[in-house]
C-alpha cells in the first residue's frame, strides 16, 4: 500500500494513544511539525509528528470531500448561501504559537464540515472580507448587507453569515435594520471554541443555522448553542441578543425576549411562541447607508459630562447613553462648572440626537418614574424603551444614514425589527 | 370618640373599597389632598381625601411607634447601625406629580418599618447626605465609608447602608475596598419599588439586611430580593454584583459568583458554600482616598481611539476598558490616521494605568487566546481576570488614591475583597 495521502483514512499510534481519522491537508490546519486528523466525531486533532510511532492507511478509506465535490454531491438538495467574514468559526490554530488566525477561504471552512453537504447545497460562498470581529466596523456591516441582499435575490432558501463572536450581535442588529421587508431566513453564526478543540461548537452551530435557513422564519437571528452541552441551539432575534459570557458556548442570550425557535442538529425545530415574520415572496429593500459619527457612552458615578463636549467638537450626529437604572445620569451638578443636565441640553441644542438606554440591560427605560428621567426627557433625550444599548447604537448609526433628521425620533421609537418589546415576558429574565 | 389622629388605627370607606390600617403622619408620606394608611401587611397606601365617604377610629388602636420609641422598646436586643444615604428605600411619593423624592430623615424611614424593632435596637442612624444614587460620586463613597468605619468601632453587630439602587453596586464595591480587614457584616440595601406600592420591597430587604448584620459573615454584601416573590433575599459579595434589571425586585445578581447566603425574612439563613471572612475582633483600617480622574470606556464597532487622547489631555490617571469578548478592542487600524493599538500605547506611555475587563460581564478576560489580546498586553494593558467593569473602575479609583503607582498593577491583580474568582462555578452563569 502507498504512503497515506491527504483525504485518506489512517490509523496513527503515538506513545500515549492511537487515533483513527481522515488526514487533513497540511496547509489548512497544521504546520510542518504536526499533522491534523479529522476524527469520526467531526472534530479535528493535531498530533506532533515526533510523537507518532506508527501511521498506516485504513483500507476502504475515502477521500475528504472538497467543497466543490459537496456542491456536486448534493444535487437535488435545497440551496442556501454562505457569507463568510472571519472569526473563530472559520479559524485555524497555529500549533506553534497556540494562537488562532482566520481561514483564508470559504473552501477551507467547508472542507471541515462535510455533514452540511448531506442536508443542503451551498449556492455560493461569498467572502467580502476576512476579519476577526473586534476589527469589524460600520462600513463592514454595509459590505455584509450588500452580499446578503444579493444572495437573497438568487435561488436560495436562506443565508448563513459566519462571523467572529466578539461583535456578532452588533452585526446581527445591523443586518436586521439594513434589509427592509426581509423575505427569507438569515442566520448569523459563530463559534466560541476553535476547531482544534474537542468542544468546538462551530460544526453544530452551522448545522443548526442550516436548518434555520430551511425554516419559514424570515428574520435575522443569531443561531448558537443553547446550553453547555451539545444538545440543541437557539435562534434569537438579531436585535435582542447579546454575548453574555467570554467563553461559554451558550454565551449568546436573548435579552428581554425569548428565542424564536429551538433547533436540534438533526433538524427538529421547536417554536417558543415568539412572534416572527414568515417567509414570503416579497422583494426586500437594501438600506445600507450608515453614519459613522455616532457614539455609545455609559454613565457611572463620577463620570464627567465634558465627554459630551468632546463629541460636539468632533461633529458627532448621535449619541446613545447607557444610563443607570431606568435611564439616568447624574442631574445634580458635580461641581460649579460641570453639570450633566447642562451638557445634555447643549448636546441636543447642537442638533445631536441623544437616545437613552439602560446599562442594567434587562427591563425597560422609563423617563417618568424619577425626577432625573423627567429632567432628561425635558432636555430633549429620547427614551428608547427596552432597546439594548448595543442595538440602539447600531440603529442610530443606520437611521442617521438613511433618514432625514426630522424623521429620526419616530424611526428610533418604531419597532422595525423586533428591537422593542412593549410587553416583556417574565421568563425572559436571565434566560 | 375623638377625631382620629396620627398613629390611630382607622377604618376608611371609599366608593370603591374599605381599608383598615394605621393613619400615617401627613408630613411623611402624603400631601394635603391624600392621607396614607399603613396596612397590617406593612405596606402603605395613599387614599385621595375626595374619595373617602367615611372614616372611623377602630377601638383599641395603638400609636405608631416612632423611632425613639423603637430604641427604648428594644432594650436588651442586639444593636446594629444604620447609615442612610437616600434612594427609593427611603423615599416618599408626591401624590400630585407621581414623582418620588427622598425622605429627609432616618426617623421618617423607621417610622414606616416597626417590624425591625422586634429584632434589633438601632444604635444610630447616620445620614452623611441624602441623594438619589445616580447623583452619588467618588467623594460620597468616602463619606459613607467614614461613617461606616466610625460605627464599626461602636457596640454594634453590623451596619446597614441604605442607598438608591441605580449605583448601589458601585458603592458596595467602594466600601469593600475602603475598609481593610473588615470585622463585622455590612449590608448595602435598597428598594426597587417605592413605599406607596403594594410591591414595596424595602421592608423585606431591610429585615433580611438586619438578619445579615446579626450573622458571622464579615463581608460587604448587597442584600436584596432573590426572586419575583417575597420568599427570601440573597446576600451577594459587594464586588461581584450588578443591577441586571431596571425594575424587578430581584434585579441584583451575583456575576461569576453565587450568593454568600440566602436569607428569609424570619431570620433563616442558608449558606451556599461560597467562601467568606468570619466576624472577628480585629481592627479594620480605613483607606478612603480616591482618585477622581479615572474613566470607564466600552469598546464597540466603529469606536474611535481619539477618546483616549481626550483622557490623556484631561490628565487622567487610569482607564478601565470594557472590551469585547475576552477583552479586545480593534487592533487593525480604522484608517491611516487612527489605530487603537497606537492610542493604547500612547496612553500607557503617558503613565496612565489601562485595565481590561469584558462587556460580556460573565466569564473571564484572557489576553493569550487571540492575537488582539496578546498585542494589547504587549502594549501594557493589564488584564483584570473576571473582575466586573464597574468593580474594576471603582477599584482603580481607590487604588490610585491609596497606593503608589509602582504598586498599582499588583494591587489591581490581588484579590482584595472577592472581586476576582480564579475558579468560576458553572452554576453562577445567569444566576
Amino acid at each position: 500500500m502507498a504512503q497515506p495521502g491527504i483525504g485518506d483514512k489512517v490509523k496513527i499510534k503515538t506513545r500515549k494513544a492511537s487515533y483513527e481519522g481522515i488526514l487533513m491537508p497540511r496547509s489548512e490546519l497544521s504546520d510542518k511539525e504536526h499533522i491534523v486528523l479529522k476524527l469520526d466525531s467531526g472534530y479535528n486533532i493535531g498530533i506532533s509528528k515526533q510523537d507518532i510511532s506508527k501511521i498506516e492507511q485504513v483500507p476502504e478509506s475515502r477521500k475528504t470531500r472538497a467543497p466543490k465535490v459537496i456542491v456536486k454531491a448534493g444535487k437535488g438538495l435545497p440551496k442556501i448561501s454562505v457569507v463568510s467574514t472571519g472569526g473563530t468559526i472559520t479559524s485555524k490554530v497555529d500549533y506553534k504559537t497556540g494562537g488562532v488566525s482566520p481561514f483564508k477561504t470559504g473552501e477551507e471552512l467547508l472542507a471541515g464540515m462535510p455533514k452540511l453537504a448531506e442536508i443542503v447545497q451551498i449556492n455560493d460562498i461569498k467572502q467580502p472580507f476576512s476579519l476577526l470581529s473586534e476589527d469589524i466596523s460600520h462600513k463592514d456591516w454595509s459590505k455584509i448587507a450588500k452580499e446578503v441582499y444579493s444572495e437573497l435575490k438568487k435561488d436560495t432558501e436562506g443565508v448563513i453569515v459566519t462571523h467572529g463572536t466578539d461583535t456578532l450581535h452588533y452585526t446581527s442588529a445591523a443586518l436586521s435594520f439594513m434589509i427592509e421587508g426581509l423575505n427569507k431566513p438569515i442566520a448569523v453564526v459563530g463559534a466560541q471554541r476553535s476547531a482544534d478543540r474537542g468542544s468546538f461548537d462551530g460544526l453544530m452551530n452551522m448545522l443548526c443555522a442550516t436548518h434555520y435557513c430551511l425554516s419559514d422564519i424570515a428574520e435575522v437571528a443569531i443561531v448558537m448553542h443553547a446550553g453547555s452541552s451539545d444538545e440543541y441551539c437557539i435562534a434569537s432575534q438579531g436585535t435582542k441578543v447579546r454575548k453574555m459570557h467570554t467563553s461559554r458556548r451558550d454565551a449568546f442570550r436573548p435579552i428581554n425576549d425569548e428565542p424564536i425557535v429551538k433547533i436540534w442538529p438533526d433538524g427538529n425545530l421547536v417554536m417558543t411562541g415568539t412572534q416572527y415574520n414568515e417567509r414570503s415572496s416579497g422583494n426586500p429593500k437594501l438600506l445600507d447607508k450608515v453614519e459613522e459619527r455616532v457614539a455609545l457612552i455609559h454613565s457611572y458615578p463620577g463620570a464627567r459630562p465634558e465627554i459630551l463636549e468632546h463629541y460636539i467638537d468632533k461633529k458627532y450626529k448621535g449619541i446613545i447613553i447607557a444610563g443607570t437604572g431606568f435611564g439616568h445620569v447624574a442631574t445634580q451638578p458635580l461641581d460649579k462648572k460641570e453639570s450633566w443636565l447642562k451638557a445634555v441640553t447643549n448636546t441636543v441644542d447642537s442638533g445631536i440626537f441623544v437616545g437613552m438606554t439602560s446599562q442594567a440591560l434587562y427591563g425597560t427605560t422609563d423617563s417618568m418614574i424619577y425626577s432625573a428621567g423627567r429632567l432628561l426627557k425635558n432636555a430633549g433625550v429620547t427614551y428608547l424603551k427596552d432597546m439594548l444599548p448595543e442595538t440602539a447604537y447600531v440603529k442610530l448609526a443606520w437611521a442617521l444614514g438613511n433618514f432625514k433628521r426630522s424623521e429620526l425620533e419616530e424611526k428610533m421609537l418604531e419597532n422595525i425589527s423586533g428591537e422593542i418589546n412593549e410587553r416583556i415576558q417574565p421568563g425572559s429574565f436571565l434566560y
